[in-house]
């Protein structure tokens, strides 16, 4: 089964906004067995759009048009459908009423504008929108079914999984591309890469393999089946090669694969932690804060989280996490003296389990010949003892939220690495 | 002058990776004058790139590649750019001793992979690489100069930096598309283009104005040139219709428009407290550090960020910020009584001029119809007392990422106003 994706807004063209939409939709269409054979970016005008609805491919089974549904001027895709299709629009009314209980729900005033979104071209269905007023459009003509949805992504991503899923699931052939990515962390790609490589080439008949570096926090490795193969064979040579592949990972790198396809860092601990029933505070000079964050992210984190210290200034290191003012004047506040002292402090100030600590340069300004932009010292106290990790200062420098990502990335990481020797 | 882009790689078709890179490059290219003619997307199959480089217009002045440029089997632009000039790969030496530099600045061992990377094609010139250790490569071909860079966008918009815009600096034509985005939060799409459909007509021969709504963060209203001119008069026309727009959206919602173009709610916040130098600590519950992570990505935020507690659980609350249990059990934590005792809690433990806290209902689980998820309260303690915003819920579930952002920009934006109005 075929599909093709329509993007349309100027703001794609100029790259003011990034288009995320179409890889969602490839994302999801894969597992499918459906094929994406063409993304097609356009601008707002109408005989662009109009243009674009023409040239799809008549083999084309399924159509995904983004973008263009808002209320203001610049949005065309509704009277691009009703031109294309030849006919007019008209206001309908079920669209209107679940425009205006939305707004009646927000206790916000509709106005003229939201109106014209209730407009679908005649002959058309509306698609209902859980997440924001513009309903979506659906169509066939000759064999392909259209579905035109929001630029916005959220509201893209829900009416996929509500509309376009269960209408292709029951329409897609038998034959899937089936994938996993193996995420890493702690290893550079190019000796990744050195040490597989045996394995790569057993399986260069069946998969295509590919490294992506992610910058300073790790390199997934995606396996694809390289062609289309009945669901059973390929989930079951799927699942082979992963197994080979984090084995001998696993050999020279231990715990160095993190997690699965989409699966984040702060997701792999949290599972621990549930598991574990471990309590966490965090103590954070250079991350700022984001460590707390990412912990925070996954649902239920109120188990394991108790709290959270961002100790920007000395006196919030001496007073909240009772780091001794000798210590900071004798090593400075970036040393592993002082995140020994942080994590240890927070540790006991929250009475929790764990407490992880990290105090660094994030640059661009404050660096200095013997403590440089990039450098940062991770602590993690525990009831087995303290330990202060000290990374590689990168070869390259990096900007200050790419060094609060990496860094944080290696906190996290720390305390999997613990969970998993438990 | 024009441009294309060739995007490489099968995570991009996959839905594997977003490709961003073609947005960051057309970003940099308009305000030079050049304009993006097609984008390209190929997987990783060297017939195909050979493909794509064979079809790019012989009236396109700049070609950029992205990706397959890494040290793996699956790299393969270095390959494909030596068959489409018709010439052989030869290891180039300049660019191995950067190769080499880089790891040994790195402590690391260099593998036979990365030798591979040192590989140009006859002819063609190498590319110094700042962030990685993958050189470009640049060539010509009858009036075209192809510029291969990296995959990876940090690495790709340094090159794009370095290399291609002083190369396309001294060659673009003199007439420029030019664009000035308006950040605007706390007003809803169709009633902001409400407000401002009368100034929009009276544009609409110069400038195409799009609305883009950002979920639960804001709209940013984006004026672009809608032909080409000389820079003075494309700049001055922007100027006119940014202050027309501001001066009408401030009329009915002051202080709306909070930032510009690429410009963040905490970098407007950090210039606010530059510029007043007030200190400023936060007390953190459902946003669960986010906040102090925003306010520490700005270069130099030591000057006004103290200190941040995530208070997670209610014995934090009472400990760290001194919020008093009977409180907590009375009103319970998610309530306009605990806010503001966490607000003024942080102020008074930081010893600074604003204390500002959230809590609330991140979800998914854990609402009640008195207190459902998505519920918030963002307190504010300053010199002129406390103040409690309880924003609306909005009308559609967000997950709970969203939440945090919405929430962490509704506190952002109380204390940006809090810091304008003195």
């Amino acid at each position: 089964m075929n599909a093709e994706i329509i993007i349309i807004g100027d703001e794609i063209l100029l790259g003011l906004v990034t288009d995320t939409n179409s890889a969602f939709i490839a994302r999801t269409f894969a597992p499918l067995g459906i094929a994406i054979r063409r993304i097609t970016k356009v601008g707002d005008k109408i005989e662009d759009i109009i243009g674009a609805l023409q040239q799809v491919s008549p083999d084309s089974e399924i159509v995904i048009t983004s973008g263009g549904l808002g209320p203001t001027h610049d949005d065309k895709t509704r009277e691009a459908v009703a031109a294309f299709l030849g006919t007019s629009l008209q206001t309908n009314s079920a669209a209107l009423d679940e425009i205006k209980s939305a707004y009646a729900r927000a206790k916000r005033t509709m106005t003229d504008a939201n109106a014209v979104q209730a407009l679908i071209p005649t002959g058309a269905d509306y698609l209902s929108n859980q997440l924001g007023t513009a309903p979506g459009i659906k169509f066939h003509k000759n064999q392909t079914t259209f579905f035109c949805l929001q630029g916005v992504p959220k509201e893209l991503e829900s009416m996929v999984k509500h509309h376009v899923v269960p209408f292709v699931s029951n329409k897609a052939g038998k034959e899937i591309i089936a994938y996993r990515t193996l995420r890493a962390t702690g290893i550079p790609e190019s000796a990744l890469y050195e040490h597989v490589k045996e394995i790569i080439k057993n399986f260069s008949d069946q998969l295509d393999i590919a490294f992506l570096p992610k910058l300073a926090v790790g390199v997934d490795v995606r396996l694809t089946t390289s062609k289309r193969m009945l669901p059973e064979t390929a989930h079951a040579l799927i699942e082979d090669a992963q197994t080979k592949f984090i084995n001998k990972i696993h050999e020279k790198y231990p715990a160095a694969v993190y997690a699965f396809d989409d699966d984040t860092m702060e997701n792999a601990v949290a599972q621990l932690l549930f598991k574990t029933k471990l309590t966490i505070a965090t103590a954070e000079s250079c991350t700022g804060g984001l460590i707390a964050h990412r912990l925070t992210n996954v649902s239920g984190s109120s188990a394991y989280f108790m709290q959270g210290v961002t100790a920007y200034s000395n006196a919030s290191k001496m007073q909240l996490l009772n780091v001794p003012e000798e210590l900071i004047r004798q090593h400075g506040a970036v040393s592993e003296e002082v995140a020994k002292a942080m994590a240890e402090g927070v540790r006991k100030l929250a009475g929790t389990d764990i407490g992880v600590s990290t105090t660094g340069i994030a640059g661009p300004t404050g660096g200095t010949s013997e403590k440089p932009v990039g450098l940062v010292y991770i602590g993690l106290a525990t009831k087995k003892g303290t330990q202060v990790i000290k990374p590689l200062i990168l070869p390259f420098p990096t900007d200050r939220v790419t060094f609060k990502e990496r860094s944080s990335q290696m906190a996290l990481n720390e305390i999997r690495k613990f969970l998993i020797s438990l």
